[in-house]
């Protein structure tokens, strides 16, 4: 398979792109790295990386932003960030790859454990991944031609620990390499509309 | 309890206030109808709502509107008309509105069944359904002054069937009376952080 990683050099990108390198051919995308340019939040930028790197099997994105800070300092413009960036950046991968894929061929998305287990300060990462969890599950049973959908969500990365562990007290870390096998499992595997979660 | 109904003119708002009217005071708000003018996609109105209104023991919003349209037909602008007013509309009642409610105050949102169950179409309300519950879960754990927040998913309102029965073939209606059980138990009792599922 030809598989595209958006995201590829944060940390779950790099591990997922060990994982998959074994057996398919990975090309790397990012906002400032990898093979191609590409900026999910601009629609442009995406069209120009699909152009460029031509059809490919399976995307898989592992980028996305959204602000932190306690909920009482959130107005609406914060949550606009997530909403621009880690949704619908995400979102527009496929709205905008889903003519470039082949017949059969996936979309894998990154939530995260916010989605269900809460943390002072992650009200926009939770709605964030609230939104592409639903929305995996709703595109899945519309995607055009055998293709599939699914997310992702893992726990608080291991080697991000040394920066996210103040707000993630109590949560069992996972270690990248882990939470690439689910990525492995929705690319390599048939299932679709799946939450992937790695705890 | 003096409680503000943001689109007390719909189906289910209307059944809110029959049940709730009966031990409370009531303030219907809507874009066109009601006690007070609210559009909840215009802050400036949300806040002019608050300021007339006074203060409210508890909100209920069973407002909000999404674009249905088969998949590959949904483009980003699309569900820009979801995220601007079932979510970012909700959420922002609650963001400008946690300012004007009473100590232990409470908010009830409104979601539905396409959070868990999605149709063909209905990939925006999907999205927009997991955005809500989840970020209700995730402020209730930061709301001010004791306040609660939650949010009801109810199933497709029986007296709306014969708009909606197309679209939801197979789902078993709910009554309207019946779902504003869950905001009444949203409103009256404890619980905070939940998603009450009517089905």
């Amino acid at each position: 398979m030809r598989v595209l990683i958006a995201g590829a050099s944060g940390t779950i990108g790099r591990a997922v792109k060990e994982e998959l390198e074994q057996r398919h051919e990975v090309i790397t995308a990012g906002r400032t790295s990898g093979d191609v340019r590409l900026d999910i939040t601009d629609s442009a930028s995406i069209r120009a990386a699909f152009a460029e790197v031509g059809p490919v099997d399976a995307v898989v994105s592992t980028t996305g932003t959204v602000k932190f800070a306690p909920f009482n300092e959130m107005e609406a413009a914060d949550y606009e960030i997530g909403l621009r960036d880690k949704l619908m950046g995400q979102v527009n991968l496929v709205l905008i790859g889903r003519d470039s894929i082949s017949d059969g061929g996936s979309f894998t998305l990154t939530t995260g454990a916010l989605d269900r287990d809460p943390i002072v300060g992650g009200s926009s990462a939770s709605m964030v991944n609230g939104a592409v969890n639903a929305f995996v599950m709703a595109a899945a049973i519309e995607m055009p031609r055998g293709q599939r959908i699914n997310a992702v969500s893992p726990g608080v990365i291991e080697e991000a620990m040394e920066v996210y562990a103040p707000y993630f007290r109590g949560f069992q870390p996972v270690p990248a390499a882990r939470a690439a096998l689910a990525y492995s499992k929705s690319v390599e595997g048939a299932r679709t509309g799946v939450v992937f979660r790695v705890e």
